[in-house]
């Protein structure tokens, strides 16, 4: 098996925030056999007991993350994205000299900037990460050794990174299935607000659009309205905070959006068959590639 | 089995048009025990060649609609929306007097318009459907006798229809597993504008806009963006015709849509968290319920 040469490629882990990508991210780690150890925290008392139920996937639970961060190698923060700031804040005095810290925040730009601060001066190396995994289901029971495969993970390194921590964070989310992509924190964010905040924000808007119609459009939404809108069901209050944290660049995805919707509609109105047939080529074409990409 | 007590419910069914509504309609027709005899008509010489390797289905094909109807109980026009009107011209003087003509098309206001007039006179009973149920894949190959189990299916009488013929056509949609509604042609119209036109439309315009963003961005696409736009791969020759022929009601669907999405706009422009905050909800409201409807 490949992965046995990299058996123990890191000594200690602590997840901090067990939810579906921290418990995900830990079955992934054992499965691949990728760390010694992995110590988890949870802010919740019932996750900290699934936790412990889970004895193949995490060696130790605590009630609080300074606890499960000490002498740990590597420390991922699987918290909501407003929340990653003060977590790394909290912990910074207990972590251990030449530990690596990254995250699993949706939003790069807001957490990269305030956690090189938290860490300025410090021998921690604090890198951040976006796997980009999930699902609208939330929760450590949702949680699934094979979350992270054949999808792309963004990986930011701050100026202070040392190219062999990188590395080593390149080489621990490549070995549990992810395509890693080095970018700058506004790169990132200017591409996941059009990948995914993007779709996020029109799909809900589709709902709320349907929920105003006289009709009950439910009872005839086909699989069609269904997988458009299907991203709408995300937590509210996780995209609350990633429209804050990415709030100019979801604007400009939104607007450039909107213009290319007024444009369409332009079309219509003026039955400009030419230019609507163009726009529905375009669109398959681009739709068919992305079913051949990857 | 309950089906067996409407067996031959119809005696002569013609399906003109073997695509994938077509084909699975036959198919399902059969698989309950339906019809008595499937009579096929399909334009491509290849097609008709792959029914009638499906002699189980078909029992007769030909490459004349005109053969086809003849005899035929209920005839049913699964041709592109913009190509059923003239199909119907084709045919009118071929069907036996008493016999139901329908369709699949999805847009009813221009179909029936042009069918009313076609068969006006006659003792020919146009009433049209709209079986809510198909995939971006097309063609006979994908044909599926499940493909309309526990889906919408609309039903338009006109003035003319008799309640025996509705009622017919109600019952053989039921059977094979649909949840029928009888709704006028404009009252359809709106409907389907909403919640399959407009979903098609802004995802075909998610890749268009997509498609001008400097990296490719299809490299970093999740789930997310995936079913947000799967519709989009939608034939652009098919909704062309939709366009066309459902425009009225597509532009009132798109500029109702616009509208919020420039509301939205403009919460997350002014940093209004209450109201964006209450927009997410009402979209995650609706959508767990449209998961939790049927």
């Amino acid at each position: 098996m490949l992965s046995c040469f990299y058996m123990n490629l890191i000594g200690k882990v602590a997840v901090l925030g067990t939810g579906l990508l921290g418990a995900s991210l830990a079955r992934a780690l054992k499965k691949h056999g990728l760390v010694k150890e992995i110590s988890a925290w949870s802010r919740s008392q019932q996750t900290r007991l699934k936790c412990v139920e889970l004895k193949n996937v995490f060696d130790f639970v605590y009630d609080k993350p300074a606890n499960a961060v000490k002498d740990a190698d590597l420390i991922v923060l699987c918290a909501p994205t407003a929340n990653i700031p003060p977590l790394a804040q909290e912990i910074a005095p207990f972590i251990k000299a030449g530990a690596i810290v990254t995250d699993v925040g949706s939003v790069k730009s807001a957490i990269c900037q305030k956690c090189a601060q938290i860490f300025n001066g410090t021998k921690i190396d604090f890198i951040g990460s976006h796997p980009m995994a999930g699902s609208e289901k939330i929760g450590i029971d949702f949680s699934d050794e094979t979350l992270f495969e054949r999808r792309p993970c963004f990986i930011v390194p701050s100026s202070f990174s040392t190219q062999n921590n990188v590395e080593l964070l390149e080489k621990m989310w490549s070995l549990i299935g992810m395509r890693t992509y080095k970018v700058s924190a506004c790169q990132h964010d200017a591409i996941v607000a059009h990948v995914s905040h993007l779709p996020h924000l029109l799909a809900g808007t589709l709902c709320v659009n349907a929920s105003k119609f006289k009709d009950d459009l439910k009872l005839f939404s086909g699989p069609g309205f269904r997988d458009t809108t299907r991203v709408a069901s995300g937590s509210p209050a996780v995209w609350d905070s990633i429209i804050a944290d990415n709030r100019d660049e979801i604007l400009n995805a939104l607007k450039s959006y909107e213009k290319d919707l007024h444009t369409l509609i332009a079309q219509i109105e003026s039955s400009d068959s030419e230019a609507i047939a163009k726009h529905l080529r375009a669109a398959k074409k681009y739709r068919d590639e992305l079913q051949n990409t990857l």
